[in-house]
């Protein structure tokens, strides 16, 4: 498929952080990248894993005009027992040809993408690093390069993946965060690229994010974009409801993204026998819940953190404070139990875990 | 304002393409271009003119990640009498600034915009073709060039202003198009990014573009998000009717760009005492019109084609053929007024054209 992975060695070396010092997030690059390139006709050709480096592209390229570009996140963890794993990388795979369709950008063999970056992993695999709850962030994205003016789908494309060893989220265990319900900015909306991971989502984000950090909040609650009610992502992260010991998360309504952990976190409280359901939430539920005392925990849900708790709800100027702004007991258990399957401390009973 | 603009001629030359051949659209990029970059506590530095060539990021930057960039689209006209103008350029710097500041780009001194693209204009003006219709499109765009992956605004950027001699967009004359009227993709919604130049914006349209091209149509005509009924944009165009003598576009609503063709064409309208109205319409405003036989014209407008006829309407897999599919004659008088006043043939009477 594609053809043989070349690999050029980064023979200067490339210093590496302390990997037990603070890593933030996305800041330090590993030694190699890997990258590949697409020609209308030609198709993906000449799969290659080189020193990690500048990339050189003509101005016209139509990524830096109509930001037809998808990406991915995920890790690879260094377990208990200093192997590498990667969690669910298929998944990865899978949403990164789904996004690709919605932006008119070619599919990519999803098995070819997983073997590369388990091939890049190992190349790079001493920037794994080995503190609890670090890891090595690995970033596949595919851009247009063609240069030309012209608005239509590009006829070049690169498809690249970088890596970067990056802190536990939460360095001290888990810390509840205050989050805007946003009511006038809106990430997506029905026929939109909600559900893609699609770059200009993320530019859009920003002003409302800007916005909340002003009022003293982590990130924004988004809510649908037609009745302004319904409740879609927090932040970059799939949001969860404990209500009366019933778990509720938005369902999929085109405009939200299909997170891994998501996915991950329904098949965990299914498999516990706790009631989940992916439906409708309006922020009046919300409300409600919290007045009758019924709102037992909210959290977040992504890569980059795991879960993320959510300590209050800024609304309409006032702030619902949840759980007295602790980090839940349910939050605890899925950090605990996702994090530890990543890390090797708990059997891989669901198969998520893939050797690299 | 950000220093003197450094001048870095192009000793090289560069291949000029035949200008009165087949130049297409934002194929062939002049000799020069020009560049200037952002760094927080710095800002807007080292302005230069450079020779055309490729630009070199790091692959985390971040314009390939969260699509954080916005562009301009504009032209200079070689005039009958050989003087090389610009077409109300300050109106596009304006609009480069309120598309920044929707995707929290820092701001860029709009008096400074329009010297740089006069100074980069006058190097490269024997790229201004002279054929009939022809012109030299300016691309001013900016980029997020910082390389971290943590979704926030970047603290690093490029402003770049590229060049293409382009061919007149219709060479034979107006040639009235086929839309598809789309019923399930949608290009934006309030609170999002639709009334800024947004790059992300483009990627999204990119499918509906498509599966037009597939019924046989140039473009799409875009209804709104929420209701699916209210007209939008066509295309990357905005949208003309005249029905029953009165001229009505969508009104801004927060989701459409404002042209600057747009707003022209309604000066020239109010200035010729032809009524004109910036209001909802509803896809079913048009189709009771065309049943009624007041709908008389359909067009779009913009800086690529100027105004560009609308032969017919594909709604729900009926045509609704407008004006028997010919070019209406006021979308003729516009074009020959907008066209004429940028090629010197009729006086510059709203004080529209810069001198270079």
């Amino acid at each position: 498929m594609y053809g043989n992975i070349r690999v050029e060695l980064n023979h200067n070396g490339k210093t590496m952080p302390n990997l037990e010092e603070n890593l933030g997030f996305g800041k330090h690059f590993t030694a190699h990248m890997f990258m590949m390139d697409y020609e209308e006709g030609t198709g993906w050709h000449d799969p290659r894993i080189i020193p990690y480096g500048p990339i050189s592209h003509d101005p016209a390229a139509m990524v830096f005009h109509y930001g037809q570009a998808v990406f991915e996140g995920m890790k690879a963890f260094r377990t208990e027992s200093d192997e590498v794993v990667l969690f669910r990388p298929d998944q990865n795979a899978k949403r990164l040809n789904r996004s690709s369709e919605r932006l008119s950008i070619p599919q990519i063999d999803e098995e070819f993408v997983v073997a590369a970056i388990q091939q890049l992993v190992r190349i790079d695999a001493a920037w794994v690093p080995k503190k609890k709850g670090s890891s090595l962030y690995i970033r596949p994205f595919v851009i247009a390069t063609e240069a030309i003016l012209g608005v239509r789908p590009a006829m070049q494309y690169s498809f690249i993946i970088i890596m970067s060893p990056v802190d536990a989220y939460y360095e001290e265990g888990l810390q509840p965060v205050n989050i805007l319900v946003e009511s006038y900015f809106s990430r997506s909306v029905r026929g939109g690229t909600g559900d893609a991971k699609a770059a200009g989502n993320y530019a859009g984000s920003l002003k409302a994010q800007t916005l909340a950090k002003e009022h003293n909040c982590a990130q924004v609650l988004w809510l649908d974009a037609i009745e302004k009610k319904y409740l879609e992502e927090v932040g970059s992260m799939n949001v969860f409801f404990k209500i009366n010991g019933e778990v509720v998360t938005p369902s999929l309504s085109g405009s939200i993204l299909e997170g891994i952990t998501r996915g991950s976190i329904i098949h965990l409280l299914k498999d516990w026998g706790i009631p989940v359901t992916e439906r409708k939430i309006s922020i009046d539920d919300i409300v409600e819940a919290h007045a009758n005392g019924s709102l037992e925990e909210a959290f977040g849900t992504g890569t980059a953190a795991v879960v993320s708790p959510i300590g209050s709800l800024l609304w309409n100027g006032t702030p619902m404070v949840i759980n007295q702004g602790k980090t839940g007991e349910l939050v605890e258990k899925l950090y605990a139990t996702i994090t530890g399957i990543q890390s090797g401390k708990l059997p891989d009973t669901y198969g998520w875990l893939l050797k690299v």
